[in-house]
């Protein structure tokens, strides 16, 4: 029985040292980053079989190698999924383990696999592929929480809430109303994935080292082979930068900062103060110490995951800038926030799908909190505009000094009697008392974009058909 | 002689307080934004304009007091524009002063021109605006650099530098060739600007405080006014949300950082170590005490400044991280970073295309160090591919022992004697001086988007075409 | 009359270019940093006294050329002071505008000034003196703070409220017990700041361009005229390093971020939702269209500031980080995020120590709150371990049926019959209802750093003995 | 045979759920820390050891139930070190693990132990030993840092070689000058880090939910067993505050920052054009298509790891600010940027240790680039003004000149004939020679603190004594 060859002799096999000593063991340790570029195999796998057909295609090399190659590659990613490739840190990458098993499995075409490539174009191929699946991914789950938005919005046309400005009720609106507000938010979070897709969709792979190569290659089949729009233009650039990576994880970070604002609303509302709303119970979790808790952990946790998503667009930032063209090994240190910042941003998104696909609403007290605090004191204003002809700051101010009037009396505004008003602005009457209502103030608004019910529905169905 | 009414009072015209005891001295310092927010004086008064001649369209107001109005904010742009204007924290932003100042001039219509508005809704359009114009004004020196590198790219589809991975010359390359890397991505850059610029450009006016307006106001028309694509869908989202700050941060922070590399490189290559490029006089500095020094602080200062343009995204995504809709008053710090980072990366555009309009190239020195270490082995490797029917991995391992031998002999490869060579790999023949001399490595690099002369005329008239 | 020389004129008497043509205007704008450093005047002033004195004590210049030289700084003081200096971006820099207006003033005398030091040097201990007296600044303004907490904490010992855990009531406890947790927070602050004094507090005068000096200067003299605690070890660390910045930086931004969350507090609590406090009228503002509103600006511009204070720590690491040593232009950039940074913090501390000197309590509220949500669940837990010799953990399931029970009947913990408690734990007895009560619930918890009013009144004499 | 019981069991016979539904898969997921917080479970369980050992030595628990809590923790410590325990997200964290596991093993002691406590103190005392350990494993890698480069500069307390500004050879310095930077530097590191320990090193446990503990504990002892200093004054900043974490993540992101540098600088001096040092064949790589190439990688990684460690810093904060007392399940999101800060910071340190430890120096080459570009004008200068009388900034002026005129020669200084130094200023005689040498530049510059030989010596055997 032969003894089986070790991954450092696997190494030697395809990319031999060509200076003395063996590295040292703290260096593979910093060097290997087998751990977290393992989960490219899939691409690395995916981008080796589309260079291999290309060298057939071009003659590069022969039929018998390119089947060679393509089966023993499918093979290789059959191991990998069933969980049978011993992964170590000698072979340093993932495209060192395909390689180098590839050759155990088909022996000298397995050699010839490398050609007109390089580990530099290979990886920022393999990269942009995996970060085209993510924002692939993405769109999906956010077109889903699109959808539980939109469909709850429906239900909540008539439900009147208070608008707040400053975490205090300001202006009554519907609920309806405020979740379009997210649907906007979310919608343009999907514009900007989308243009993120766009741009990293050209391929690099061709651009080898960093100069091109002198085989005669045909980038256009094996872009068109790997789903990409078209080849890149530069090979300098093309295995030099990242910013496809940063635009995705740009783009990531304002959608966190959306989630985690309508977290930050869940955990307020939710909470006996407020009482707007209740998390389903599998989205809330308990106390080990107080028995009668109920919190919304689904919530908090997307909102600090938030903040782990900007501390990676911001590393991501700081580990590029300032590196000379073409290559440098700074560069593997792309993955690990850009895998970090787009599976927590999935996470999150689903999450909160979940959250508000089972939220309950109390609609009840949403009325009251809406009624509370003169939250019709603008209405009052307006109308000494509308119908007193007042300029509006005198109509301010008068309006403002009717709600202090209120405040002493201990009263609301509606229950202030005309007389009274009337002390402090000759010009108001008795029809002042129908804008002063939650459901007139509501419906008054119909300016575009605002919160009356006619507006609301036009919102709706337009927002469907843009997003849905 | 009637004594000048004080800021104090000239706000409580407009804004009377309807609670108690006056503000603190040091809320007034903390609160006051007019040191920052005075730079949207032009924004804030186009807006104003819009706003009034579409109240005055809607029979809303007057034509009299539209007229007075539109009149009176041409006086206040011109008495700022003279520094005429007396700014006092007392009456907190650029939006009071306008108003009151307004108020001042024509009496009582300037008191009607807030109504159907809010400082909600008029802030988000100020800042909206601002950001546009900062936009174009990037758009416009982004092509300017852009034009600077096509033209210095023109002048040197022959010169061959050492194109470097890890900081050492790998492969040679052309000098136009690395240009063009960076007009890909400055390319790109200007792709996310204008991504940026047609996203952002929905006009928030008439959303008012959050809710919409109760009066019959047309959204359409001073969003067209205003050179805006449309009204914003909805009105809470649009005096909440500041992504498309965010968004235009995001571009700059990635812009900002290709610069940052590019400056890396002049001042590693203008340093007398690699000596492949020399800042002209006038984009270089002196020392206070060594008279013999020349250093180059512009490329120095750029890429300091990508660090703090980095910052202000980051410093803007933690802002709004984590805030409750719709408007709180977290969101008046949008703007120091908003301004401190666009202003920034246009000084940086500019002195780059300084630089670079002016940069001295030492093209000797560049052929001079593409030549040294071995650049050429990746050719020899590739010819006993190609000639010697080697499969890749092994062509590989041979040209590194081929190397070997010449360091061993202290001479370069293409002084190596043949016999020698093929003592390492037997095919290899008299034809492989061929490829290893510079120029016929760069011809031989002709794949799409590589070095060779041929390509890179495509791709600079490709470039031209597209970016100017 | 004779022509003014101008301000590059001047700068050449100093500092005359060895290289050819003028500086490009743009290369000013970016290279100036005049418009920033000038706020190191006094420090600059003072550290070249010291220098002079120096000079003078050493022999190697006359005791009249230094009189001449400190009394013409002194002169140049004044100028400053009284806003006559003209500060011009061709002279670059304070160093520089101080340097060439003392010539201008004393002749030959302000030439040998410069002897013996270099930019690198002046400027290293001017920033240090700089951030040094912010740090002293911060120390002043955190003790007042301290001092407000304490007092308020002092009038608060037996107000009870809700202990919140995820923004729910959890348990009840004292309004002082809550702000001790604060003075411990800002303890810690002010510790870590003292210690970045401590550390920074080292003068690198003398260092030189970054390899020390040929005159046989005394270090130790101008130290100590200073205020150091000793010269810098090694003169090229003094002139490359700007660790003292960091390390202020850090220090401000965790204080930032303990300031940012009371302010989260202060936000909610001043909400009509919670209504646990009211900020005083001085620390309120109102709405330019809603005149009921009462807003709690002061605090979100706290909590919104300290994204700022981050986002310039995060700049100053980004912009240090990968330069080689010594001195790089990019350092210059170090002032900006530290004025920003140490500025805003104090402004904070200041506001929040004049939001919280005045701040009104509601007790009753505070009480009710607490009494809220089953809050002493966990004392019900704690009896069944205590009395009924329950394990915790059975006890723990009990009390959460023993709530669930409570919920069913719409009533309090304490107004459940015993008779239904029983139904679900035996053991429980009519002594159970004494450790319901939120007094007994806050008594008890007497363990070392509890909330019981013993524990609270060792804590806070402890705290004076401290802090004040 | 019985069925093993669910993990979802265990859970409920701990901490019964007291609402309805199951808890969501998704909620699975985003709640459970379980995959990042197993690293605790040594701190988890020494925890849980002094808590039990306290419980039993306050009579609150019986002698034997303590005997099986401590057994049955031991059993499960060595389960988990035998990889022995199934991890399971429904068991949510660490401390569930371990107490539903000692539950398993020990019966009804088991559910004793949770008694006085609440998972709120339990993981803030959990993480902070491991912040501890983490601190101390980093205080013991830096000191054989300060080792290697002390041990370094011992050697080259002669070697002369360019001291560097703006990237470019200013004036000539030692290399044990230039390392002694370094050792400085590092020794501020080491200096925060330890503040940092001391600031942390209190003891959180016992502070339960929020407002302590009813039970009659002993918090003195377990701080005691804990190897704390004390315990925490304020139970809700206990359970509250992550600053210590904050704290030591700054410490490791300076640090970083230094390491950064350094990196850079063995990348650039490293690269042929600078030639300066040599990496270790063990700390070198190759590349896969150039089999010429040798490579920094490690000091590239270096840099680049130093992004990540300001990235988790950065998080932290983010995530921190803003949240209410006293905990938020957004503390959970704590753990992940602490362990990847500090892991990374050994592993750069350790890297950096081989690093240096091995490295190469090119003596010959350093002295070289060291007398290139007129590096001993300044020593010119300083010579007219200590020989010939004249001001600084005449001589610098003249200098400046002179140099000038070495440059139209094409000579160094040295070589420049003293009638044509005389052409520039008369005072100029022989003896001049003397200090244009490098030799005699370096050993001019002995004050303190710089390169001169003497004051060398004295800094290394100061640094010795306080570093190692």
């Amino acid at each position: 029985m032969t003894a089986k060859p070790s991954a450092q002799k696997k190494k030697e096999g395809l990319l031999r040292r060509h200076f003395g000593a063996d590295t040292a063991e703290i260096m593979k340790s910093i060097n290997a980053s087998i751990d977290i570029d393992r989960r490219l195999y899939n691409q690395d796998i995916a981008g080796s079989v589309a260079h291999c057909n290309m060298l057939v295609s071009q003659g590069l090399i022969t039929e018998d190698d390119g089947l060679a190659i393509t089966r023993g590659l499918e093979e290789v990613r059959k191991e990998i999924e069933a969980g049978q490739m011993e992964f170590d840190p000698a072979l340093e990458d993932i495209h060192m383990h395909v390689e180098a098993r590839l050759t155990e499995l088909v022996g000298d075409a397995g050699k010839r696999l490398h050609m007109a490539r390089s580990r530099n174009d290979q990886v920022a191929t393999d990269f942009r592929l995996w970060v085209r699946d993510a924002l692939d991914g993405l769109e999906l789950a956010f077109q889903n929480l699109h959808k539980v938005f939109i469909d709850l919005a429906e239900d909540h046309v008539e439900t009147v809430m208070p608008g707040f400005t400053h975490s205090q009720p300001a202006q009554p609106v519907t609920f309806a109303h405020y979740l379009l507000a997210y649907v906007e938010m979310i919608g343009r979070d999907r514009g900007r994935l989308r243009d993120a897709r766009g741009r990293l969709n050209e391929c690099p792979l061709g651009s080898a080292a960093l100069a091109g190569t002198s085989f005669d290659i045909d980038r256009e089949l094996t872009a068109a082979e790997l789903g990409f729009d078209r080849p890149t233009a530069n090979s300098i650039d093309s295995v030099s930068d990242r910013d496809f990576a940063l635009e995705a994880l740009s783009a990531a970070a304002i959608a966190a900062v959306h989630l985690s604002r309508l977290s930050e609303e869940l955990v307020l509302w939710s909470s006996p103060s407020f009482g707007l709303v209740r998390l389903a119970d599998e989205f809330s979790t308990g106390s080990s110490i107080m028995p009668q808790k109920r919190n919304p952990d689904a919530a908090e946790l997307v909102r600090a995951k938030s903040g782990m998503i900007i501390g990676s667009l911001n590393a991501l930032l700081i580990t590029v800038k300032g590196l000379p063209l073409a290559y440098s090994k700074d560069l593997q240190e792309d993955k690990k926030p850009t895998f970090d910042s787009l599976d927590t941003l999935l996470l999150c998104v689903e999450a909160m799908t979940g959250m508000m696909g089972s939220l309950e609403v109390d609609k009840q007290r949403m009325r009251e909190m809406a009624g509370a605090e003169y939250s019709t004191a603008t209405d009052l204003a307006d109308w000494m505009v509308r119908e007193g002809g007042l300029a509006f700051r005198d109509a301010y101010n008068a309006a403002g000094a009717v709600v202090n009037l209120a405040k002493d009396r201990g009263c609301r505004l509606e229950d202030l009697p005309l007389i009274d008003m009337q002390t402090v602005e000759a010009c108001i009457s008795d029809s002042v008392y129908e804008v002063l209502s939650l459901d007139e103030s509501v419906a008054s608004r119909s300016s575009q974009g605002g919160t009356a019910g006619a507006r609301v529905r036009q919102a709706l169905s337009s927002a469907r058909a843009r997003y849905l």
